[in-house]
C-alpha cells in the first residue's frame, strides 16, 4: 500500500446479551479478547495506528489495552465515545486523531475472524481514493440492508430492508459494517451525518450517501465467508466463533501434514507450532505459544501452555504442562506421562522419562533422568541418569522460603524419599528407600536413614464391631 | 387449568432392540430414567397422580419406582398390563384409577422430552371438553397415519398409511401417540375399542373414531420440533436424545450468559446452576445438582457430581469431584487441580488449595489451608493456613474402623508424613517431613520422628549382568 | 466363490500431500496402516494371495509387511514398480505373479474402507467370466470419468470429464479405481496398453476398452456410499475417514446394545468386544483387542488398550489401562479409578479395588485385595483380603534389576511403607505407617520400622522475610 493506514476500531458498545460484568470486546475467543484479535488485523496490515472508540465501560477496555496492548507491534490509542450516539457518531470521535493523508480503515472490535487478506483486497480497492465497503453475499439477506450497485459496478446505495423494492429485496448482498475511505474525503461526509431517523443515532452508512453525492465512487469488495465478518453478541455467537476458529486451525496444521485424530476435538488458544509428523490425539488443548518438533506425538486429553517439546518426544494421555511465566522445555526423544504434571520453569533433557503422577515444578533434569512413579520435583536440579524413586519428595519449602535440591549425576534415589533442600546428593550415591534427608550427601556412598525394623509376633488387629 | 388432571404413563413395552436386562423405560438419558423425564413432566403439570401401566418387567419397573419414585412431588400408581393386547387396552387398564372429574393426559414412558409448555397447550385445547390429539408437522411422513382435518380444522380421522388416498399421502402431519380427554368422555369410547386389525390389537388411536362418532370434537396441537415427541427404541435412539437434550442444556446455560468452550462437549446429568460469568471448557460432565457461584471457572475435562462451588473458585483441568451421598462445598477463591478428587463430605472453606494428585475424603479444611501436590486427607479438620505437605497421607482406616485426624490452625505437616489417627496436631506446631506419628502433639512444637542418617561410603549398586 | 482369488494393491503412490518421512499406505486409521485395512479385505475375502506393488518408499512398506504382515491369515508377496508409469503398468508388474486360473482382483492400498459384501458382489458379477468394475453414484461428478452403460445395463466406457458430451456429463457415476476381471483375460489386455496420453502413463482404466474390443463383457456393481472408495491423499482426508470409521463402529456397537453417552466421542483403535448392558461414557478410547463383560460401566475419558474387563466391574472416570505387550486383565465386580493406571502384566481378581494416583505393573491381585489410594505395586503378587495402604510403593527395582514382592492373604499395609523387593509379607501380617521394609515379615505379627516421635517445644518456623 502506497498509503498510510489508521484503523479506527468501534469499541463502545453494551454486549447485553453476554450477560457478562465484563465489556463485550474483552471476552475471550481462542483465548484472547476478541478486541485483541481485531487489532492483530491492523497489525497485520502495518497500520499506522490503531483508535480504538470507547464507550461502555470504557475503563476496563483501556486498562486491558494498557495491559496487554502495548505487546502489539502497533501504536495504539483510546478515545471515549460518551453517550454513544451511533456507529458515525463513534468515528467522529476518533477524527481528531486522524491525519488527512491516510486512509481511514474502521473495524467493530467484536468482528474478530476477518482475514488480512480480505482487509488487503478492501484496501487496494479504496487505493487511497474512494470509499470501499467490505460486502457478504447471505443466502438470506432478511432483514439486513442491500448493497445496490450501479451498472458500472459501484455501490449505489444501501437501502434498508424495509425501504426496500421487490427488486431490492431480491439482492442477496449486504454490508458487512467494515469500509475504508481516505481521510480527508471521510472528514466532511462525517460532517454531514444527521440523526433523523428512528433510533436517533448517526449511522455511519449514511457516508454512502454523501460519498456519492460529493461525486467520489463508492466500491465494495464482497465476500461470502460469513464468518470473516461475524460479530459477537451472546455466549452462544461466542462459542460458535470459537468453533469456527478452531477448524481453522485444525485446517490449517492438518494442511501442514500434522495428523489429527478428531478436528473437531482440538482445541488452539494460541499459536501451535508443528514440526513434520507430528501427531495429536483427541481432546488435547494447546495454550500460548506451543513448539512440537518432528515426530512429536501428543496423547489423548493432554492440556499444554507455553512448552517447548523437541523432536520424537512423546507425550503421554492426561498430561498437564503449563509453561504460563516460565515455558517447559521437553528434550529430544523424552517421555512424558500419562498424568504427569510439568509445571513453570521444567526443563528436561533428552531421553528424560516423567512418569505417572508426577509433578516437576522450576526443574532441571539431565539426559536420562528418571522420574516414573509418584513423586515431586520442586526446585531440583538433577543430574544425567538419575533414578528417582516412587514416591519421592523434594521438600523445597520451609514454611517462609523455597530451597534447592540438587541430585547429581547417576544417583539413585529410592521410594519415599524426602530431600529436605537446601541439599546436594553427591555423584553416584544410592539413597535407601523410605530415608528422609536433612544433610547432603557424600558421592558414590548408600546413604539410609530409617527406623529400624521390629516384629511383633501374634498381633491382633482392631476387629470389625459386631452389630 | 380449570380441571383435576390424571396422567397415565404407557409404560409397558418391551423394547427388544435396547438388548438389555433393563426395561427400557429404565435405560438413562441425561443420568435419569426415560419414566422419570416422563413422570417429571406429570409433575410440572401438577397433575393429581399419575398412573403407570406396567408390563413387560413389570417388577423392575415398579421397584425403581418404590425407590426413586417416592422423591417426585406426585401421586404414583402403578397398574399392570398383562398381557400386552395394545395401546388401548393399556389405557383401559388405567381407567379404574381414574376418577370421572379428571382430565386424562396419555403419555409414553420412553417419550422423554416433551416440554410442559407443548403439554399445557394440549391441556389448554382439551379444556375438559374435547379429545386433544399431540401432532407432529414431519417433513416425510412415510409410513406413519396422516391427521385428516375437517373444515373448521377439527380432526375428522387418523388414516393408516397404507389406507391413505394420493391426498391423504401428502398430509404430513402426524399422530404423536400423547392425547388428552376428559375422564368421563374417554370411558366409553374406551369400552367401544375392538382388536379386529391385522395385529390383533386394542389401539388408543380408535377412541377418535369413537369420538366423533358421539359428537365430541377431535382437536390437534401441532408442533414442528420431532425431538418433543420421539421415542426411545435403541440405543442408536437413546443416543440421539441423549446428544438432543445436552444441546437444550447448552443452549439454555448461554442464554443466561455462561460460556462453554465447547456446547457439544458438556454433559450436564441433572441440574447445573450457575451465578455471572461462569466459564467451563470442554469436555466437562456435571452430575446432579451442581452450584457455580459468579466467576467460576471449570477446567477442561472435569467430572463434577452434587457440589457447591463458591464465587471465584478455580476448578482446573482434569478434576474429579464427587459429592453423591454428601455432597461436596469448595469455598470462595479456592483453587482445586489439576489431578483433584474431591470425594463425599469434603468442606473446602475460602482459598483453599487443593493441587495434583490429592484426595481429600469426608473432610473439613478452614480459609486458605492448602495440599498440593500428592496427598490424602481423609476423615481430617484442617484449620486456618495449615499447609499439608507433598505425600503426606492420613493413616484414618485401622483395619476396622476410621478415625478423625484434627489439624489445628496455621500447622506445618512436613513432606511424606503419615498422622495415624485419631491424632490432633497442635495449633502452630511443625511436623518434619518423614515423620509417622501416631500420637497427637502439642502446639508450636517441632515433632520429628524419623531415623537416623547415615552414609556407608563406596557403596556397590547392583551392577546389570551381561549378556 | 468358486474360483481362485489372488488380489494386487496398489502401493506405489508417493503421496505428497500427506507431508510424512512415512509412505502413505502406512499412514495409520483406526490404530491401523491403511494398507493393513486393505490386506484385511483381502484376507476376508479369503485370497489365494495379495500381490503388493510398492514404488515409492518401498522399502519401508516392505519392511512394514514383513513386521505385521506376517500375522495377516494371507499369503503375501511384494513386487516393485520402478518407475511409476500409471495404474496399468503396476498392475503390469504383478502379473508375472498371477495364475491364469484365478481371478484378479485390483485395490487401492489407500482406500481402507471398502466392505467386503461389496467386494463380494463385484466378485460375483465378474463370475470369473467378466470384467467388473466397482463404480459410485455421485451427487456431483465434475471432474471425474463417466460410466456409460449399453442398453443393457453393460459398461460402454469410462469417458473422461473432458471428452464428455452434455448427456455424458449428466451422467452421475463414476469409477471408484476397483475393478475385478479372470486373470486369463486380463493378460492380453493388459498387454494392449499404451502411454499416448497427456501424463504418458499407462491407464488401466483402458482395459475396459481393450475388453470390449475382444468381446468380453463389462459389468458394474454400483454403490452410493462414497466412503467406501474414499482414498486418503492428505491428513485431512485421513481425519475425515478416521470419524468415518469411529461412526461405523459406534454404529455396529449400538446396534449390539451397547450404551454409549456421545457416539461422537468414542474411539476404537482395534476390536471391542462387549458382552450385555455394557455403558460407555464419553471420550474413551480402546486400542487393541478390549473385551468387556456383561454390565461392565467405563467412565469418561478413560484410555483402554489391550484388556479383559470381567463382567460387573467398574472403570471410573480417567483410568488409563494399557495391555500391550502383556494384556490386563481386571476381575468380575472389579473397581478402578478414577485416574487409576493398569500397565502390562496386571492381573486383578474378582472384587479388586484400585483407587485413585494408583499405579499397578506386572503383579497379580487376589479376589477383594484393594489399593485405594496413591500406590503402587509393580511385580507384587497380592494375596486375598490384602488392603494396601495410601502412600505406600513397592521398591522392585535395585538400579539392576527387577524383584518381586509377595504379599500374602489378609495382611494390611499401612500407608506409606516401602516394600525392598525381594520380600514376603507373611500372611496375616499388619505392616506399620511409614515402616520401609527389607526383610521378610513372619505371618501374624505387627511389623513397623520408624523412628521415635520427639516433640521440641517452642520451636521457631522459619519467617517470610520483610521487603
Amino acid at each position: 500500500m502506497d498509503f498510510a493506514l489508521d484503523v479506527v476500531v468501534l469499541a463502545a458498545g453494551k454486549g447485553t446479551r453476554m450477560k457478562s460484568r465484563w465489556p463485550k470486546v474483552l471476552q475471550r475467543l481462542g483465548g484472547q479478547p476478541l478486541l485483541a484479535h481485531v487489532l492483530q488485523q491492523a497489525a497485520q496490515l502495518q497500520a499506522r495506528q490503531a483508535v480504538v472508540v470507547t464507550g461502555h465501560e470504557a475503563e476496563q477496555v483501556e486498562a486491558a489495552l494498557a495491559d496487554w496492548g502495548a505487546a502489539l507491534p502497533l501504536a495504539l490509542r483510546c478515545v471515549r465515545q460518551q453517550p454513544q450516539l451511533g456507529t458515525g457518531h463513534a468515528v467522529q470521535q476518533a477524527l481528531p486523531l486522524l491525519p488527512d493523508d491516510g486512509v481511514t480503515l474502521v473495524l467493530s472490535g467484536d468482528v474478530p475472524l476477518t482475514e488480512a487478506a480480505t482487509l488487503r483486497a478492501l484496501l487496494a480497492l479504496c487505493a487511497g481514493q474512494q470509499l470501499a465497503l467490505l460486502t457478504l453475499r447471505l443466502p438470506d439477506p432478511s432483514g439486513y440492508g442491500r448493497i445496490e450497485r450501479a451498472a458500472d459496478g459501484s455501490v449505489q446505495a444501501i437501502v434498508e430492508h424495509k425501504d426496500a423494492s421487490a427488486a431490492q429485496l431480491a439482492i442477496d448482498e449486504i454490508y458487512s459494517g467494515i469500509m475504508a475511505a481516505p481521510t480527508r474525503l471521510l472528514r466532511p461526509w462525517l460532517a454531514q451525518l444527521d440523526n433523523r431517523n428512528a433510533q436517533g443515532e448517526y449511522y455511519l452508512t449514511d457516508v454512502v450517501r454523501h460519498a456519492r453525492a460529493a461525486g467520489c465512487p463508492v466500491q465494495a469488495h464482497r465476500i461470502d465467508d460469513a464468518l470473516q465478518v461475524a460479530g459477537v453478541n451472546s455466549p452462544a455467537q461466542l462459542a460458535e466463533l470459537e468453533r469456527a476458529l478452531q477448524r481453522r486451525h485444525a485446517e490449517h496444521l492438518m494442511a501442514q501434514g500434522v495428523r489429527l485424530a478428531d478436528p473437531a476435538r482440538l482445541d488452539v488458544r494460541g499459536r501451535l507450532h508443528c514440526g513434520q509428523d507430528v501427531e495429536i490425539d483427541i481432546n488435547c488443548v494447546f495454550e500460548g505459544e506451543v513448539h512440537l518438533g518432528d515426530g512429536v506425538r501428543i496423547g489423548a486429553n493432554c492440556v499444554i501452555a507455553q512448552a517447548r517439546i523437541a523432536a520424537g518426544a512423546q507425550i503421554l494421555p492426561f498430561s498437564h504442562i503449563d509453561g504460563q511465566r516460565d515455558p517447559v522445555q521437553v528434550g529430544a526423544g523424552a517421555q512424558v506421562g500419562p498424568f504427569a504434571r510439568l509445571r513453570p520453569g521444567t526443563r528436561l533433557g533428552p531421553e528424560v522419562h516423567i512418569g505417572n503422577f508426577v509433578e516437576v515444578k522450576n526443574s532441571t533434569l539431565a539426559a536420562g533422568a528418571k522420574a516414573n512413579h509418584l513423586a515431586y520435583l520442586g526446585d531440583a536440579t538433577v543430574g544425567e541418569r538419575v533414578n528417582y524413586g516412587a514416591g519421592s519428595i523434594t521438600a523445597n519449602y520451609d514454611g517462609a522460603a523455597k530451597h534447592r535440591s540438587v541430585i547429581e549425576a547417576d544417583v539413585h534415589v529410592g521410594s519415599n524419599c524426602v530431600l529436605v533442600a537446601p541439599i546436594t546428593l553427591g555423584a553416584g550415591g544410592t539413597i535407601g528407600a523410605g530415608s528422609t534427608l536433612t544433610k547432603s550427601t557424600p558421592p558414590g556412598a548408600l546413604t539410609v536413614a530409617r527406623g529400624k525394623q521390629i516384629s511383633l509376633p501374634g498381633w491382633q488387629r482392631p476387629k470389625k464391631g459386631k452389630g
